[in-house]
């Protein structure tokens, strides 16, 4: 049997926006290096780079119903996050869904399958990570959940968690740990300014980061010249 | 024996141009879902829209020879549709190939291989819809044919059959129905823009297309609260 | 036993910068359709157009504790070239050692795993090309060697050869090779630059390359009609 | 913080032999459709057909060291269940710890990355389903969950949740859906059973699947000979 | 509007049978080095080796429906082959489907998707080339054509036509060239088999080819020691 | 130009074929994790395992010929190494040339490309590792080197090296390195035999590599329940 939960938790904006201005990498590192969909979920345009909260939708392979039902779902501040129970790469959305998902302040589309219109969807500035960029249509025969944790693109995802996208890809941040994940990455982003400045004025990471000791405990040799095989 | 046919039936100019401006996406479902080329051909920038009639050269893998025999195979609004016998990424297309058509007034290149000076072509205004990019040179030993049925990137191309080709991909349009799904595209066109104003003023889908008596029949049930596993 | 080796030759300045002009394509072309790497290197932003001595760099995978060992071997004009040991698509190079890279006078980064950070490094201007973007992030635990020969994407590379980079890709020329083959490449262009003239005033490629006899004495033939199967 | 759950819930043997007696296609489909890993997953040897209790095991790229630890929470009946953090193929397992697995009454890996000494895990009759088969050495340095919920290969699996895995590939089944799943399973193999005899005896689908009313209704046209295009 | 054709022309079986015998490799170089399917289809178990009529079916992603359609044009000596109108690893055939075509006398099936229950297929002797192995099960919801020509992982195959597979892959010889394409492939065989011959006694290709002067004429050259870079 | 270097320096034949006895894995580790090849080059039939010295041929792709000069330079007791200068998957390789090869006494082949009659190979017990398994032909018009170092499914081989292939994969090891690797790789096995006997007898890993002060030290921790999220 398939449902549509109706009620998800969602974190605070403020917490959804701070994340987002921090970016996937820095996500990603400050939550412990985790939370990354795999490396073949790309932007149709870039730069892009949104946050927002996941509403889940599971879909049928070639089978794009659920998505006319999960609209429904979707609040101003959301992202939609799609997966089909079978790899597939139809085009499963297009501009005129893109079109609805705007109307309701949706920021904008993660889909572990195909997409189409990707020139109609960079005009109007709808963001999507898409597993491939192809036309093929899809029918509306089959059932799926609706905000129901799915796998999408290897990473587990629960409804209301927080998705962070931009030109490095996507990253799942969970909702009970968004704020204290969010601050983390504040304190990272501070520190990296930091060491940018002294990067770019010339000093070394080997001393910035203070390695020389432990690479040459490890046995690392500098020489002046290559001693062949 | 490898054979050059000089004369093939091209569509009239208007019905081609009416399928380019449709694009891809439209006139693939217009003409019942079919004509797809696979999804790995992907445009060498981006945005590209075009569409004309097939001019089409068998080539061996890593021989780019009847490249050179095609191109006087084409005319004013023609699209060179390049596969080789054999799959290969080769570079077997560049820029003094790309001036030579655009010389003829060719439109456009697809080819299930690679292409290079992607700069250059980029400059020139030449698309190219391609498997690849990458320089790797060919060589001019091996004889295919032109202007005989192919099959490109898993579509079956007729000369003179109509590609249509965007930032979504290739669609291939059998001459004798190009009129037939102009048409039909045209007619999706004009419904699209009804729906999309629709949508756009925050009707939903399940409105627009009345699904939630077909959902309810199937079985999907609306709950506030998800019920756990 | 890992070693960084500290001294390595270069090729004269002017000679990579000319084998930088003239372009990937171009520079392959010259040296007899070598020097290629996998075709599945691609840069992180386009136009991007690229030369300079290779500074090698093995990594372990998942491990990127030798970039920051490498950084210090990196001269004005140098290009640093990663390559792991096993394969691994993991974001190993971000904006802090392209900013470190960059206040080197570092020409670019060609690395055969995945990097991260791309909007900033596009925005920096500091081109990369890459088997993946990815934001995973990597461990400081297991050394490598610092310029020694290593494979990579399929290129073998010694430290000192001339890196050209370009939108079509990565070529390696052998430093000792450098010179003749900017020499060799100066007369493609050259040559290439009259013959373009010819096929954009209509030449056909047929006639310029005197190619209709040799087709016909392998027996092709033009017939009007397809004659069928 | 990484932890190791000591006790883990398991179905009960005779409902785990149950599944494993029915397999994977028949399971999946007993369930849903659904609780498929990904089809890259393929075993070691065929024919091998195994069912068990998942115990979770959490590694990061080119690391082994947690599968160690693993081991020890594993007993008679079990499965160990691997997946890394980040994509990888590197070989981290072989005979040393499927002899270990072995002495314990473990019933063979699952493991979302590369297996080795395959030879001799095939002699042993230690049955393994992995993404790749790969020499590639892995270190001891980075810490992961066991016992914590993952995602492996597209799917996610709880730890006590009942692994199936034949030479279709890899299936999981909730532990607390397992007894009415086998049930389901069960009655599915009993009626296919009889309509195997049926197909056998020369009765087709489409009548004993009553399917040519549908069929007709949909407008199928059986002709005699192919109209042409 | 999907239509079923029901009279297909078939090569003549001592025709098929000839074909069948000399296998793939022999089959392809006797027609011109044409008629390969893509390298991805694999048997799904080794040794296999079959020749039989092509009838053709073409299935939507995720729906086996028009399968069941296909058996009953089946005849003795066919062969069935199936596409999908979009890219698909689903698990389109198992064992049910096997019995009833092997009911019917038919020698095997290509499809260019998914199969599941290889164990019972292998079990049974019926063999399978696909695209990959997987469980995921298909709906009955979408029609297509039986019996039309169709492309089938690269190759345009037309009902009818003669289908060889082996375990080197999968071949197709088109009906009206059968005859002469077997002719042609047991003379190569009986010349192979004297080749094969004077080889095993240690004759060279170099000589029994008598390669040396033109690769002399191209400039190969012969050296003691090698002479570095 | 291209040259066939004559005279090639080879490993003493017990430390080839102590080598070959220890196997790809342990080879592998006994040098420090190096010289594996890429995951992707997989033997035709199963168990197969071999060593021997490499004859090194670089061939164009879709083009065998130099694999005919290449025979004339094999010894026995040598493995025959081939690779493209740009990927392909063609079938370079069959039966006759095996037959030649193994008249010579060649222990096998390597190769980044394609290979066919596979079935005639497995009946002759000619073991290959290669990326493809593809009937496609070849032509033969194109030189190579045979007996110069090359880069073969992105591993540096150079003639006289030893290669070790087995069901895990292939394996290089410089021959000045051969005999000192042999050595540690039957240290290693020693080792492992000893452990193994101690695992089978039910000693954990944990134990056995003193593992579990180092882990808490890192911050393992061990809990009887899981805390959730």
């Amino acid at each position: 049997m398939s449902i549509v939960v109706r009620n998800i938790a969602r974190a605070e904006p403020w917490v959804i926006d701070a994340l987002g201005s921090s970016g996937v990498a820095t996500v990603h590192e400050a939550q412990g290096r985790k939370g990354l969909l795999a490396p073949y979920m790309r932007p149709i345009y870039r730069p892009a780079k949104i946050a927002g909260s996941a509403v889940t939708c599971e879909v049928a392979p070639g089978d794009n119903w659920m998505i006319h039902v999960a609209v429904e779902q979707c609040r101003a501040g959301d992202i939609l996050v799609v997966a089909p129970t079978s790899p597939c790469e139809d085009g499963y959305f297009g501009d005129l869904l893109a079109t609805s998902l705007k109307a309701r302040g949706v920021r904008g589309l993660i889909i572990d399958a195909g997409v189409r219109d990707v020139a109609e969807l960079t005009e109007m500035g709808f963001p999507v990570w898409s597993k491939a960029i192809f036309a093929q249509g899809t029918v509306k025969e089959t059932l799926g959940n609706v905000n129901r944790p799915l796998v999408c693109a290897g990473a587990l995802i629960y409804p209301g968690d927080v998705i962070v996208a931009d030109d490095d890809g996507v990253c799942v941040v969970r909702r009970a740990e968004a704020a204290s994940v969010a601050d983390q990455a504040a304190k990272r982003e501070a520190a990296e300014t930091e060491k940018r400045a002294q990067l770019a004025a010339g000093v070394l990471g080997l001393d910035l980061y203070k390695m020389r000791e432990r690479l040459a405990e490890r046995g690392l040799k500098w020489v002046d010249e290559d001693p062949g095989t």
